[in-house]
């Protein structure tokens, strides 16, 4: 399963060079997640029931061009791993007029228990999702 | 050269999960890299003159531990490696009461012509300094 | 000129708390004001090339009701009275699906020329747009 | 009891006009109000323990000078007037070196329990140091 979602650029994530701080990628990158899980039907009530949450373990990300205010972003995100409590995401941003790629990355999301804290396995539903992508 | 800035954690840095949002990390480490540039004698004042900036080429963070409102957290910097237009810092967060580490990350940065926005050679003063490291 | 701006709330926006973080709802608010620019047709490219900027002198914002992570919210925009460098713009904030109100707003907005950083004339052609609201 | 906090301006409180973005004043003001929590010594946990919060029922801010990067802010907090569940701060913000005042603000603040979301009481503990201000 593979999501796309739009977004402006706002005038609050650009920096006093004029363009979207390195900070905000991950924020898009966030959004793009959430916007997959909720695809998934993975809701975060859901993942209360269960008691669970994620984690981000790693990310690695190339930053490829500069973003400026008003432009809109298409954040790209499809599993490209799976693990047993981990997988891997592959985030790529682009612009939505000329489809000049912004950004590429790899996101490495652990489950987690909420009360320990510690790593978890996949929601079966989650990983049949992520195993089928 | 190698430079420490502790900084505690805010309140508006905790997501709903209740501890240190993933975004915030690549703040925490933007402010050491401005305070390693400042100590560096690198000031933005001198950069803005020579016309240069700098864009960030690449991010590979790993996430060690969750962080908490109030905690004190250490952002060591240093110069990994040294190219022509670009180099490497290293950057790790610790816990300042434990010493326990929070994240292990490898920053590529950029040097670049604000007008061309192109890459463009580390300013010999800076490089310098970077090579002694 | 009244204008609404549709956004949902991001999970990147909400606090240790669980809602919307109150310093979230001014960035809200800045976008709106931006959408209201934009449709009244002064882009920033314009701004930029009379050299002028608009500065914030007070926003006095009443908190009306929380909001959760993914929740529609409405941003409504009108200007409410117009000096000479300055004018007020009434910003609420409703709840898309059930219209709850989530905050009334008064926001102060002066012009400044850009090298002084002082106060100028509100520009004839907005000026116009605004009286004419 | 009237507390001040000192903070330095980072680069990613800067917007693309070069000062910090008004946004990022709500942030300050809610590190300084945590900060008068905790020397009144009413932390998170004994407000967790008693099952309440704070939210923010109106904020009026004037802006009165552009802040920079690298510039040290000194937030003061102290309480103006007190209710039965609802109190005044006023938050005022400084320069360090030259005295400059930055911005004037009053925040209301109400204590809520965290089941229902309605206003409740004020802890009598903090209700003391309040009206002993």
């Amino acid at each position: 399963m593979k999501t796309t979602l739009e977004i402006p650029v706002r005038s609050t994530e650009i920096d006093f060079l004029g363009h979207v701080n390195n900070t905000k990628y991950l924020d898009y990158m966030q959004w793009g997640r959430e916007d997959w899980y909720t695809q998934a039907g993975l809701t975060f009530e859901m993942m209360l029931e269960k008691n669970i949450g994620t984690v981000i373990a790693n990310i690695n990300i190339d930053y490829l061009s500069a973003c400026y205010m008003g432009e809109i972003l298409v954040i790209k995100t499809e599993p490209a791993e799976v693990g047993n409590t981990s997988f891997k995401m592959r985030q790529d941003i682009f612009k939505k007029d000329s489809g000049q790629e912004v950004s590429k990355a790899t996101v490495t999301v652990v489950f987690i228990d909420m009360d320990t804290e510690k790593s978890t396995p996949i929601p079966a539903e989650l990983k049949t999702l992520l195993s089928n992508s």
